[in-house]
């Protein structure tokens, strides 16, 4: 997508010097646009620990490259194997519950296995590196194409005025390599000319959707609004949300969405009145043992700080102002469960199904 | 309700000296506690106005305190019935769409209009803002009571058990004279010694719930939560919340409830979850006249930097921080309307009835 007139990924190797990679410091956002140097993959971890990266998508392919760094470091000393093992330990260790963390820094030791000299170590942690990114990337793009197809048609159905589109938190572009989860539809019709404006739920506690999606939709000239997470309902009653689109953390194979808490209430209104709901995943988010997303996915619960405090910018300084009363207690459910029967469909990289076990495992017929 | 250990009402006379009202300035809470001294309608009116007390009982008790200023500064005067008109005008010009403000105001000039003297002028005017305030004050007591009965239910069918209660914003002792309408239940049922604990949406933009209800529960010492608006479909779903109860500030003679926005995604959950959902309100709050709350109930739009920015306290300030992305462009609809099929029932004064027209009129006979 754009940042500043200019195609941008969210992570890639410095123009002048692959020893280095380069990612947004996406804790600044939307306040400032601060490219971050990462030189070792301890410098990695931290960066995944801190959220400087967050996102699915992200997450994986930033393991990745903090693999082709420790072969790097590796390289110069003389205990390959094991120091490299021990980075892919100490990057899973940093997200525990990121499926793609742990499949990326496997992916490569299985990859560098077959390295024969510290030279081909390096090449080959390098170019599996790459592939991660490219994977990551052109699963959205698929992801994108096929959700385009139903924002084309509500266009027509519409007679060409803009299709009115709400999310949730951010499945976009900075959560992924490019394009995104949820937003990658939302381009591609954007891009093809297709009147369109998104509705962008604040979500609260940590305001991904504010900070976040609202300034990624900003650069890429998306028309948007930024509304609290409390309006969703409204403006659906009112006929101002045509599609709802958002991502998800984990999708059981019955179709059951896990996603940032609040997601099930915009479900819910959205079921109210009509107006279709759907999931943009890559198929990485599925987990094909689980069956009942209510019993079965495990809920983080965070902080109290977050929900206590606010942060953002005054005064030119980025700050946490303190809105609760100091001695009240606060809870933080990081995410909630949206059953299948909320689900209008899936987007995925080989398509739409339905959020049914026969409709997921017709597009995905190895894990039947 | 108490405050700091004391019980304590939302708006007084002076002890010392009755041509003073005394507020508790809102805007301070809940990290200080203002009070402020009211010696003119003027003043009466900014304190409305810039929302040093907010809330519908509280603003019509206030706007009657005003008057009696206003009767007190005409009884120096030589134009009496112009100056407390020109004054009730004012009053009514500051947050128009508050039916309890021009209803209060037209009460006194009412009451007024029988002085034969300016000693009888302000002596009938500062017993007619006295009655104003006890009636709200009776009528919340009243609502309490009614609803202490459901409260009390849960908790024999929870085996003592704590009962947990959802809120949305403040419809608490704040926003009345005393008691609050969803709180009054919650008090009585607290001083009763029946367990239970509120969760607290925090109610973004404005942040009453984080600001304002979890500060008064507080200070009586009422076991609460704060959470995200986000928050409260998950807790439904996993059986942590027994029943809501919300304020309105408009309710039409059909069951159809208009309150803060977001109060219908709750609602929606309520119903997906089978958890009672009920509407507390003084009789003051029905608006007779309307049928059909989605089409009829005019919904106010309020400034976008309310969602774009949050305040808080930091570094002992209280600053508004920029949340979102400077130029990006934010909504925010003031209240939304819960459908009367999603409402169990309504607590008024007079007792439970369902959020039906026969179940209403049948409380109010003199409105059927």
């Amino acid at each position: 997508m754009n940042v500043h007139g200019k195609p941008t990924r969210t992570i890639w190797l410095h123009p002048e010097n692959p020893a280095i990679v380069q990612i947004i410091d996406q804790r600044a956002l939307p306040h400032a646009w601060v490219i971050e140097d990462l030189l070792t993959a301890e410098q990695v971890a931290t960066a995944i620990l801190e959220m400087h990266v967050r996102g699915a998508g992200l997450i994986g392919a930033t393991a990745g490259f903090g693999m082709y760094l420790a072969a790097r470091e590796a390289a110069r000393s003389d205990n390959s194997a094991a120091s490299i093992h021990a980075a892919g330990q100490r990057l899973k260790s940093t997200r525990p519950t990121a499926v793609n963390l742990a499949w990326a820094v496997d992916r490569q030791e299985s990859a560098m296995a077959s390295a024969s000299s510290p030279g081909e170590l390096v090449s080959i942690a390098l170019s599996t590196a790459l592939e991660i990114a490219e994977e990551d990337a052109a699963s959205c793009r698929s992801i994108g194409g096929h959700g385009l197809a139903l924002i084309a048609e509500l266009s027509r159905s519409k007679g060409g005025a803009p299709v009115q589109i709400l999310t949730h938190c951010n499945a976009g572009w900075l959560a992924f390599v490019d394009y995104g989860s949820a937003t990658a539809p939302i381009y591609a019709a954007h891009d093809q000319g297709i009147p369109l404006h998104v509705w962008v739920d604040e979500t609260r506690p940590r305001s991904q959707g504010a900070k976040l999606t609202a300034w990624e939709l900003g650069q890429h000239g998306v028309p948007h609004t930024v509304i609290a997470d409390n309006t969703g309902g409204h403006l659906m009653q009112h006929g101002l949300v045509d599609l709802v689109i958002v991502g998800t953390d984990r999708t059981t194979r019955t179709g059951d969405v896990a996603n940032k808490i609040g997601t099930y209430l915009k479900a819910l209104a959205a079921h109210d009145n009509g107006i279709p709901f759907y999931v943009a995943l890559p198929s990485s988010s599925f987990d094909w043992k689980m069956r009942d997303g209510l019993k079965e996915i495990p809920i983080e619960e965070r902080g109290s700080e977050e929900v206590k405090y606010a942060d953002g910018m005054a005064d030119g300084r980025h700050l946490e102002v303190l809105v609760a009363p100091a001695d009240s207690p606060a809870a933080n459910f990081g995410f909630d469960v949206t059953p299948a029967r909320l689900v209008t469909g899936l987007i995925t990289e080989r398509g739409i199904c339905s959020a049914t076990e026969p409709g997921i495992t017709a597009l995905f017929p190895d894990k039947a």
